[in-house]
């Protein structure tokens, strides 16, 4: 069998219980790396100083930034509350406004919130088998709603789409999920400018 | 919460273990649906007289065909032979060539053979988990060699990519994958043009 250089780095694994790839590094977020983005910065200070633990961690893979290429991967929010903000991941929009993104849920439960520049929001439950498609122009961030499980995905996008982080730093979200009486509850975003 | 309606068509549920959507309708391929594809032609055709049975089905999103927009879904291989060649489905190259896919193996056990215009094979081994990437003008085909278990796999490409199937239809591949002494084995297609 030829090319056998090209097929392993063609095959990768990503656990499906896990999400963990042994074939590659992951890129882990800590809560310290989260500065400005839970709305309650009181809790966030406290949570951070007392027990700065790891939020999410996700796969990049090298793949040419060509619009030919697709970028994939799986992505890992574990369960936990800032105040009664539920863990997210931070969440972007691509540097080509214009491209679109594929999650499919493995594991856990949560909601992907989605919103365009001009303020349409989209927000989609996402359970085990869901796929839920991120169109274009809208940026997107995870949700973790359980209280004990990771929420894992598998995604997929274009792999020039690049991210834009610092638009969502600055403006956050227009809608934040928090728990209300122990269930998650979308409310609006305080402190989105 | 707002756009209830679009919520809905972005979530679309792919059961993990069936692969099957309760959401879409597949579409499905019947042994007859594969002339010409199989080597042994008097094996394929004493099948499908006796046993005209589905080989495969998968889910196709009604999405613009756009470079900005994704397809994705799942597909569905059945366990089975045509003489000793395993189940496969016709495989295809993608309309607009320089175009690639990814592949996410949820279940089952196979081989995704992937060759370019000029030649160049590579054949990746999937197994749960495996997520395998078909580059840029590579044709892909799924091989199931399990016994008994379907091979299920959830794919992403752009939607604008197309599918070009002619050209396997006429040519074929130029590998193909045998059971020998119980084991897969990777051969010269004896009837590649």
């Amino acid at each position: 069998m030829n090319k056998r250089e090209n097929i392993e780095q063609l095959s990768i694994n990503f656990d499906l219980y896990t999400g963990k790839s042994s074939d590659l590094h992951s890129i882990k977020r800590m809560l310290s790396d989260m500065e400005r983005l839970y709305y309650d910065n009181k809790a966030f200070r406290k949570e951070v100083e007392s027990n700065d633990i790891i939020v999410y961690e996700y796969y990049i893979l090298e793949i040419p930034a060509t619009p030919e290429n697709l970028l994939y991967g799986t992505t890992i929010l574990y369960p936990g509350k800032v105040g009664n903000e539920y863990f997210m991941n931070k969440g972007h929009f691509h540097q080509i406004l214009n491209t679109s993104e594929v999650y499919y849920c493995l594991r856990g439960e949560g909601y992907l919130l989605m919103e365009d520049p001009e303020g349409e929001v989209l927000i989609a439950k996402i359970n085990p088998g869901t796929s839920v498609y991120v169109p274009p122009r809208f940026a997107h961030r995870c949700i973790n709603v359980s209280k004990n499980e990771p929420l894992i995905s598998f995604y997929s996008c274009r792999a020039d789409a690049g991210h834009d982080y610092k638009t969502i730093e600055i403006k956050g979200f227009r809608k934040l999920i928090i728990e209300e009486r122990g269930k998650p509850k979308i409310i609006n975003n305080p402190n989105w400018e």
